[in-house]
């Protein structure tokens, strides 16, 4: 053996044991009782990590990720390194993020580039979301070659109800859905209803109703309710599997839950935004900062979310992470220049929150140590449910023969989350400034690379790979 | 008094009693027991009925008839003079038909135009919803014109959810809904998701499939519940209330209980065709002729639609009367020329089925003697509630004040359904062919007018009035 | 005619519409516009009330009163002419009372007894209902005289699932409530669990916990769900209907809804005290007072009742009503001496509150004006329900025919309740003094009399009869 | 090592993976890929068992047995060692039968007494739940003696809501849930309404109706229902969890589900017989055979309890093992001497069936092929849960340091049921005679040790331990 992690206490989705963890080359070899370098393939030059009081747990997985996006004036501030090494020690060994086809650009293209920009510079394993954009969506051809992008592992497709450009029409969405079932492909889907939301945009703007907090009460909890009926409607009568993206309030969580007591094959995720901060942070005095679609809430869907989460009405914990300065929140463009338009209002906020770094931690503090979860749904959520929901085979369990990708997780080790000091994502703030958890990784392998060691990053960017996946 | 009804039981959503019932004029003047001549304003010339084993009850409404409507090729085959004969002699004392500009027609000057087709020639009271296609819902000019419409006794306001050039889309939903509620009326909508049932039509005519249970099979149950959801989900939004037309199937009328459980104001309707006959008409010797939309569904909805009528989640029985001929089901237009593309397919058939004469009768046999329906409930939801529901303050009830439009039901005439003989409908045809009914109108009044006198019509074509109808 | 009420709204369960009420004798004889009085049979003496500006609604009835009924050391405060009085000045023309046979004695017996008490002293109509005790419900011979009781018009049976020498256990309850349908007869079930009850009023005395509030903590809202849940199952299984008495509490409403949308035909009842007073008052100055079974309960329950009464998954407002002087609250027996055990505590409190005379002012100030309840509804709660789901054939709505029992009630009268003073029930507190309620009866008439003129008791004791009744 | 299982496929509750497990003595040391002998502790002697194309599960668990049990004049005819045996050749190693104490018999006596005539006797670990009847419940007494049996390892209570002797009244529920909640066990509770059923039996005898299938007609599913939502309601009023065995209908499942949705701790079992016979098997030629309490319901109550099996609203599928041969199902009683009352009929019949060596094979065969249980489901329900929710800390996972239990399952072995043939219990009928099932257990260890090989038995009786518990 190359590795062996002793003493730690085991966590999984389907039990907890002690047990020392035995890695040779990139993979899990075995677990066992006082795994002895002895009984390695090799006799000298084992490592041992001791786990002694610590968690051991499959690596996390954060199957909603925007690094280095483009959105209009700005980009997401992370880009693939930064945005991953930030993951790293935060506990996630493998992110999926998204391609963003631009109109004209065939699918495959838009991969390919894509993945130009996250190879080489991604510091732990990627996925890729394949986005199917409004023009996509209406080109037969585009439809047609979504079998090949399946092919290229990327069973995954991103739909959106809102946002023009990318927002499908309810034949497209069908054509899509259909479409990518036929491809054994999985439709993840943002669900707010788009014209809506622009019209009570519209009207609050005409109003002189600019502020922050008007974000959120122009895309109301109904207006996302109806958005999920629609889609799972939908994907019922296309025959096609559903995955809901960042589900923000009650309501919507109600109707994932009830298509899913009628045996209905719909998988939902939530974000630690939703179930941490509040619409009120949207009114306090960097209201600006909290701009994500959908928006903050009340802490009355916070408690649902949690509720659903704990009995397995919705199955996920990702983090949407796509962060932008206080500069650009405030609406200085990314190339360091004012906005064109001049002037500050909700609608030309760049939205999105990070949280990459920070989910493992935030989920154990708040949710399981608040006695939402047990130890096995953390687990669950953040790291083996992503890996079956996204195809990712050698991920997700420990177990003999999976990809050693682990994280050792110290419950008792507080931190205080301050951006730029304790966080290591590229922004200058945090929604979560301040606050302090309970429970942080102390280190982190990927595919048998220790790439953090007691909290500091010891990896490479570069030694990320992009990951197979399989569907269905 | 000029007309009294003597030794009748009157039957009312608010209870059943004997009672005779004195008439002046148009209006119910008084209830009482044994009233007399003597006692009337004059002393000679009272009519007097006698009710003896009959139940007396108020005219029933029907809000849901579509009477000399182009569609296409064709028009449908009852005129005004034609439909209000047998909506007579079946017990009906009120119509609502349609107004349905075109593109570019002022919703005015559609209104005005669409009653001189009706005025004069009617042989009861009608009034009109006024339909908002896809051009006036775009158009704000046109939504600003909805008070006056409103004012002009026309409150509620026909929405389609499917077919091009009348459907609206998400955004105009929304506006059309808001500007009704703004103007205090109601908006009553065809809920089926128009572009997906266009796709599966595409589909089954490009495979072949052109028979008449395709047309059942393209637009199944669950596109209609999604409409239904969305319907819901946008009057919410809207601040709007909601009649859902012609609920076919279990899954709407699930939704729209889930919805007034939660006590959201959504009315429910459903029509004699969905309760009695299923989709396995349309692939019988003469499936053609059952094309209507929504389709026909299975004996399971037909019991769920009973069973919500009953407890009170659907509030009314009306018919989407709607007939087309032989000739004209079998691709003959109605100017008697072969339909210009030379050949049958579902795609082709003029939708819509008679039931305006027998839904009365149809609903006592099937409903009430079938154990599904008390007598009361019945009365409730053929005449009560659509009186509440559309605004005509005068009709609907039994009560001093009232108008004296009456039933005289004998609960035990047998009646055998035979188009062109017991049926007096303009159509060679009726679903219910054979059909043996019990209970059927003996004599009808209109306004204190008796327009059916044991059985036969012996009112006139123009007696019926424009209704002054006030919303909410 | 001998009476015409002119001018007037009338407000039934089935809708409102302005009429006169012409009255002949005991019975209504005509509803018209204009009656006047040389219409009628007499040309002399004819009675004119004027009630313009008032409505006109059917007598209201109290299904459930406990006059001059015996607790222990106590005896209820109103006796049969005190408490028809209250509830004549309260717009009440009906009250129903209970038997309550000794061991040992015959329920026909009994029947007879409690009627020699009442005859002769009531001033409005009464009923009674048959409680059917522990020992009688264990002798088959008490069973099957049920059909007796029946045919001496009481129809309906009060069983109790707490309180020892009153509760049955699961057998008895099933082979009376099967006895009970196979006479016809209609159970009327008091929902608690007797032996839970029990046990934790023993712990709270154990632990000297004697103040009211535990009166509330010892009878927790989820034994009252489950006895609800029993007795809904036991009446399935037993082929029998239900009257669920005193709803209390959210989670007790629910499992009536539930089981009515199954088509169940469960009948649910409540009480002002639960729609307006809370758990607090038992924790207050006077807790005592406010000691009653089911207590009290939270505001959360409030609203969720109001809620299910209107939209009709419970059907009565009753008032339980069974007052006891403060003397009686605290521990003073009705004969004057004190009571033997020498000491206060929450056990030995007679249970009850008065509500007889304020109810329909009650609902009408905090139902109606407060927007829970439309009119319509209020006389369906207070009026049209109790008559039909009791058997009373000739009451409950207004048409020619039936009793002349009326309310001519003036919503725009203010009234502060002020025990002794504004009210007339025999008890020296009121749970609501102080409340300023508006809308109040001006006249009152049983049986053609009037009763109470302007807000003053005419009629006289003996007046009321004991009513015919028919169940099913 | 001592033994290394090689190149199976692991199934657990958490996932699905190829790998190598090793053994030490009693325990499972390692998980891996290619274990070698070298690896091991010994050198010499390892054994070594392929599991080519063979899954590996943990030893399934069966905690609901009842073997050489008493009731009346029969005793089950599986013995503590036939019965152990059968259940190790079908896959189980564990089982937890109960102890009955007799009326006066001191709760730990009984326990003594009970494991006297286990243990040296089975071939497998067991356990044992402590039934509480009657005379013990209403023993203060004994209910301190709670604390000491859960010290016992004995956590877990049985109590009966039916038959006399056994049968707890509701005081007596809730004092011994109280009891048990504080001593830290778990409640198992037959839910059936005895009184009713008693009822219900005693109306059918004397009208006659005495055979087999009068035996289900007894015993409807409402009086289930009502029992396991009696039981629920006193669990939470008791502030205890809850197990109810034996689950057989879908109204019963619908009421554990609404309470879990609520988030109470209610945990559901079912057994092999409900999910795969129906009442028209005591209808048939052997209709006495398969009576057994609850009894069998019908095809579509099986539909509902795969479906709540697999969407985690029942959690454990045990088996009820009791069986009795056919002449003592035909009366003879277990002496050999006919029953003394010298007639049949229904309610002299012993209840019970047979399943405790196929019912991981049934699972697997109806569940898991017909579509209704993933793998990891199956193995969840047999094996993990009963281990989870009865506290066994060592079992029904694998995992270096748990014991190791094994079973290497071969699914493409087919099977036809054949008593006395096929099966190993000591009983000359099976209810699933003549069914062929596919896969079966080919070989099977308890605690490191073979006890089946090739299909065959080779361990030995008094190998199995009585197993500690730890509860909550």
């Amino acid at each position: 053996m190359d590795i062996v992690i002793r003493n730690g206490t085991i966590i999984t989705a389907g039990g907890i044991f002690p047990a020392d963890v035995g890695i040779v080359g990139e993979r899990i070899t075995a677990l066992g009782e006082e795994l002895r370098p002895e009984l390695g393939r090799r006799l000298h030059g084992v490592v041992e990590l001791d786990a002694t009081g610590c968690y051991v747990l499959p690596g996390a997985i954060d199957p909603h990720v925007h690094l280095q996006m483009p959105a209009g004036h700005y980009v997401s501030s992370d880009d693939f390194t930064s945005g991953t090494v930030a993951a790293a020690l935060g506990g996630t060994t493998t992110v999926i993020d998204f391609v963003e086809p631009k109109p004209g650009e065939p699918l495959l293209d838009a991969l390919a580039k894509r993945r130009t920009e996250a190879d080489g510079r991604v510091a732990v394993d990627y996925g890729l979301h394949m986005t199917v954009p409004t023009w996509h969506a209406a080109h037969p051809k585009e439809l047609d070659a979504l079998s090949e992008v399946v092919e290229a592992s990327v069973p995954s497709f991103k739909l959106y109800l809102a946002y023009e450009g990318l927002r499908l029409d309810d034949a497209q969405l069908y054509r899509v859905m259909k479409a990518i079932a036929g491809a054994g492909g999985l439709p993840i889907v943002h669900c707010e209803n788009g014209p809506i939301c622009e019209i009570l945009r519209a009207q609050a703007v005409a109003q002189g109703n600019t502020t922050p907090i008007y974000h959120a009460l122009t895309r109301p909890p109904r207006q996302e309710a109806e958005a999920v009926s629609r889609a799972i409607d939908l994907a019922a009568l296309a025959g096609s599997s559903l995955y809901v993206v960042h589900v923000s309030c009650a309501e919507a969580a109600a109707r994932i839950a009830a298509a899913r007591l009628q045996g209905e094959p719909i998988y939902g995720e939530t974000c630690p935004q939703y179930l941490t901060l509040t619409v009120d942070d949207l009114d306090g005095p960097h209201g600006e900062r909290f701009v994500c679609s959908p928006p903050l809430r009340s802490q009355a869907d916070q408690a649902v979310l949690w509720d659903t989460l704990a009995r397995r009405d919705l199955d996920v914990l990702a983090t949407d992470h796509c962060p932008f300065t206080t500069d650009e929140k405030n609406g200085i463009a990314t190339n360091g220049r004012p906005r064109p338009d001049g002037h500050a209002d909700f609608t030309a906020i760049p939205g999105g929150l990070p949280s990459i770094e920070a989910r493992l931690s935030l989920a154990h503090t708040l949710g399981v140590r608040a006695g939402w979860l047990t130890l096995e749904r953390w687990v669950e959520i953040c790291c083996t449910n992503p890996a079956r929901i996204f195809g990712l085979r050698r991920k997700g369990q420990i177990a003999p023969g999976l990809e050693a990708d682990l994280v050792i997780f110290d419950p008792d080790r507080r931190l205080t989350i301050q951006a730029g000091r304790t966080l290591h994502e590229r922004v200058d703030w945090s929604p979560y400034e301040g606050l302090v958890v309970q429970g942080w990784p102390r280190d982190v392998l990927s595919r048998g690379r220790v790439i953090v060691r007691d909290g500091e990053f010891v990896g490479e960017a570069g030694w990320g790979r992009f990951v197979l996946r399989e569907q269905g």
